[in-house]
């Protein structure tokens, strides 16, 4: 039975934490978009936990972060445990979780994967979209037509879906077309294996076990992250929501690998035993479940990236698709959910037609390399968590210290904070001096400034959403001072020409449709009169910024964001991507106007 | 008709701010309550709007701040406009709009009635409860038989409810017999009346208009709380929530007041007239409104306090019902929430059986002394900004200075942070100097706390939620020390006894279940061993704290609880009250025990 046939711009197959992410950021765009699942229902429990520091950032700018934080627990502290002089662990250290400088959250959120899939499901149904589901993708095809790969309007992919009942029998067969699919569905994805995209990379030998408890321990830290590096094999801790925790146990005998297969079989091991391992690990510290196990596997740790992340930039995979690593630097949610936040507003611009094909290049440009990096990373990091603990009679092993120092060498790549694009149509480093403070290809760094209207403190990322717009920030230093006020009235009137980026990249008629403009100046709020400003740049009341003290009371705050950025009071144009990273910098001046004109021409149609 | 005749343990007459609030708690403390209102539908404009941060505070400790905070627009700024050399205004001074020191939000919230009313209401919704309407109260009845009145159990009043329909017909009438009544049915409240209670205070001559708009206007503090003292009268900006403001303007003219009743006559003048008279106070600046008027209103300023707020402690009134003043100071709804706020959890322990009646008294003891507090400053408030400028031609018009010291001296008044209730049943000052920094009857300060089995930050506020327990803080010191870990122990005996307050008003035989109790302790995060503190203080992992520095990246935070309280390193004990208000302190010793034994057997019951 062959059922009806239907359009949808982009069809993402796979719920999971990277395709509901791209998903949600897709429809809040106003595309069209479908997403199905083979799932009858979503993870109900165990699966990936942790949401890092750059994570719950990315979150906030879809609005979502206040949910996150209300459910999830917080780890702020890590702590280690090593072999003690009678045989035991003892305490070595407590150090903060979190290093990176400018995270803004500084702390690791960790909630189990259905809740935090629970977040965007709802979110989506706000919007009128459910998972499809179980539904099951039978064939796939791409046109090889160039003219119609070419034509950002066509619908070059089609897909039969065969829609499930509970038993599993067909209810309906049904041939989507599409302009864009995203293959989001994990690690043995359909999608990336019909185009026989390989995974390059090779699995290890470390078998590690995993399990959701509550547990009843006299442990002190139990509610902190832990690594413990006992005599008796390495644990890990991650504290969840609740009262819960998950525990990993490296599993020293290999009897759950099957040797002819390679693969592990849950078979010949239970969670009874991997509590046996931990209980061993966590001597003299008394370790047991407190109630029912909610989850556990086991699995052998496997390094590997996708050769290519696209195919034509009409068919992407993102998440566990294209990449898989060991969950010890707790990555795996955090780096597929990037992956649907990098691609949403790229496909978003292309469709709306604003953008070109070509901006599409840059998703497996920035991602693949980020998941190469991943990598790379991970094998330093897993390679200590298997290591034996140096001791007086393993002089070998590895020592804490050095242990320690990776830990928080790494910080700023585990928190995600670092991740920093490279070079690209998208990514212009020519005026990187103008703002040392700022990295070029990296996330926006969360600031206090004063809302000049009414003194109201407001974090710089909170006014700049993910809304698929490109943010243009107007450093302006102190245009109450008639040398630069001068400078930013010229500077208004270059950007009002019709030829600017500004009017030239927005037939509505509108330039704030596709771009948003906000105004920094470095000038008190008792003495700032927004009728100074040239009225282009107080479009609304709400887009003009004070560089300023907060001077509500109780706040310490006194830095001041130009100064920190290393923006000189010349002033200086930040553009941010509309995923929160800086694309360009520009001076404040004819001549920055030219710089963004060839930067938003490079990618962007007339 | 007389329809079906029902019991409940408290009924609600009126839904505006007192009575949602009051309904909201008692339906979380999970008492049968029921509210009715003689309005078909919550107000859809104007009336109140300002939250001070006092209120906010109120709000987070019933989870609701949150929403709040997501709809309402925040005043951070005074500004203060006074005739300039050409007879135009000008800005005189922008000074922080919230001035009280410890305030947790330090600026005032707006936001119209009815979104506040909202908030209360889908609160109550999802536990169940729709407030009733139109319903009208016909008939009230107390018993006068003392025997009855003393048994919390009975049901002494009866009131008649008519269930109206949309055309005002009578579908049903109803006889309720309740426990205990609240009449919080405005400023013309039928409760008051039935009961012949006496608005004591008077009016005054001063008539105001107020306009809700949206502005067109080039004026630049539009956005901030202003006072403007022109040549033509004063008027005063509160902007809102959206692009909206609200103005109030002085009218100097009576010609909207019949002088044979005294009242305001809403024929005689309209929203045009208030804009005219507003338009000629902002000269030099334009202003018009840009959209549809959305509500207006004229008022003469009435000051009065009811002479009682209760009657047997059995029917009590609250908000409008007994109080009214000028809404310069923005206090309305917030008196009414806290009427609302300090009765529920007083009537809740009546009605749990954990309270003697005599509780009750203190609502009026502590709401009708507040009360007079307000009008005692609204009649000075008031009058200054009726007064005319000084000017060079009027050197007995009010000055800025004068205005600006009282406008900043009453900063903790106006705020609700400085709120203190006088001694009585439940405010035991004997031990005041143990903690200098906080002043028993006063709300618990705000501050950060770290969590000791995970290092996470709080506000020591949100570890005392309205929850209807009172909250025992352990102040512990250092008990890393041995003498004072020695201290800590003998006193965990001490409350371990079965005589004492912990188990002697905990008849379940969990006394968590009626207190709460958290232990802070002055100890590093990175030293501190949960197992060396007795187990009664640790009774979930999540209730010992430590007094440390929040080490989190980027924290400022610098103090310490216990120092900035005014404890010694002898530690003490301090009682919070279910509404976070301060009910005493003691020492951290036996006597310290016994104190508490009497402070609780002075109304708790066995």
């Amino acid at each position: 039975m062959v059922g009806k046939e239907s359009k949808v711009d982009v069809l993402i197959v796979g719920a999971g934490p990277a395709g509901l992410m791209a998903c949600n950021a897709l429809l809040k765009a106003g595309v069209s978009v479908r997403i199905v699942d083979r799932r009858a229902a979503k993870v109900a429990a165990g699966q990936a936990d942790g949401i890092q520091p750059r994570t719950i950032e990315v979150l906030q700018s879809y609005g979502l972060a206040d949910r996150l934080l209300r459910e999830a627990n917080q780890m702020h502290m890590a702590a280690f445990y090593n072999p003690g002089p009678d045989g035991g662990i003892e305490l070595t250290e407590r150090v903060p979780d979190v290093t990176a400088p400018t995270a803004r959250y500084p702390f690791e959120a960790t909630l189990h994967q259905g809740a935090v899939e629970s977040i965007f499901i709802d979110s989506m149904a706000t919007m009128g979209l459910q998972v499809e589901r179980p539904v099951i993708p039978t064939s796939i095809q791409l046109s090889e037509d160039e003219r119609i790969l070419k034509d950002p309007q066509s619908y070059p992919v089609r897909v039969t879906l065969k829609h499930l009942g509970t038993n599993e029998e067909t209810l309906e067969t049904e041939i989507v077309n599409a302009k864009f699919l995203l293959g989001s569905d994990g690690a043995h994805s359909w999608v990336r294996k019909s185009f026989g995209i390989e995974m390059e990379g090779e699995q290890t030998d470390d078998v590690w076990g995993v399990v959701d408890i509550v547990p009843d321990t006299d442990f002190p830290d139990i509610r902190n992250r832990c690594v413990v590096h006992s005599n008796n094999g390495s644990c890990m801790i991650i504290p969840r929501e609740g009262d819960k925790a998950r525990i990993y146990v490296q599993l020293n005998d290999k009897s759950a690998v099957d040797s002819e297969s390679g693969r592990v079989d849950k078979g010949r091991i239970g969670p009874e035993q991997l509590l046996e391992v931990a209980r061993k690990s966590f001597h003299p510290y008394t370790f047991s479940a407190a109630t029912e196990i909610s989850w556990w596997t086991i699995y052998i740790v496997g390094q590997r990236v996708a050769s290519r992340f696209s195919v034509h930039e009409r068919v992407f995979i993102a998440g566990d698709a294209c990449h898989t690593h060991s969950p010890k630097a707790g990555q795996g949610m955090n780096a597929s959910m990037n992956d649907g936040h990098n691609l949403a507003w790229k496909l978003a611009q292309v469709i709306r037609g604003w953008a070109d094909m070509t901006l599409l290049e840059t998703y497996e440009l920035e991602r693949r390399k980020y998941a190469r990096d991943l990598i790379e990373f991970d094998k330093k990091f897993a390679k200590l968590f298997t290591g034996k603990p140096r001791t007086e009679k393993n002089q070998d092993g590895v020592s804490h210290d050095a242990f320690i120092g990776i830990f928080q060498k790494f910080g700023g790549f585990t928190s995600g904070i670092g991740i920093h694009y490279q070079p690209s149509l998208i990514v212009n480093t020519t005026h990187q001096s103008l703002a040392k403070g700022l990295a070029i290809g990296q996330r926006m760094i969360p600031h206090t400034v004063i809302r000049a209207a009414d003194s109201r403190p407001y974090d710089i990322q909170d006014l700049l959403p993910a809304d698929s717009r490109f943010k243009i920030l107007l450093f302006t230093g102190d245009a109450s001072q008639s040398n630069q006020l001068a400078q930013v009235q010229a500077l208004s009137e270059e950007l009002d020409r019709p030829s600017s980026f500004l009017h030239r990249y927005t037939p509505s008629g509108n330039p704030f449709s596709t771009f948003d403009m906000l105004s920094i100046c470095a000038t008190k709020k008792e003495d700032f009169d927004l009728n100074n400003l040239p009225r282009l740049l107080r479009y609304h009341w709400s887009k003009v910024l004070l560089d300023d003290t907060n001077t509500d009371l109780n706040s310490k705050q006194e830095s001041k964001v130009a100064h920190d950025f290393g923006i000189s009071p010349a002033g200086a144009i930040v553009v941010v991507r509309p995923d929160g990273y800086i694309g360009t910098i520009a001076p404040l001046s004819r001549q920055g106007i030219e710089h963004l004109d060839e930067y938003f021409a490079s990618f962007m149609k007339l």
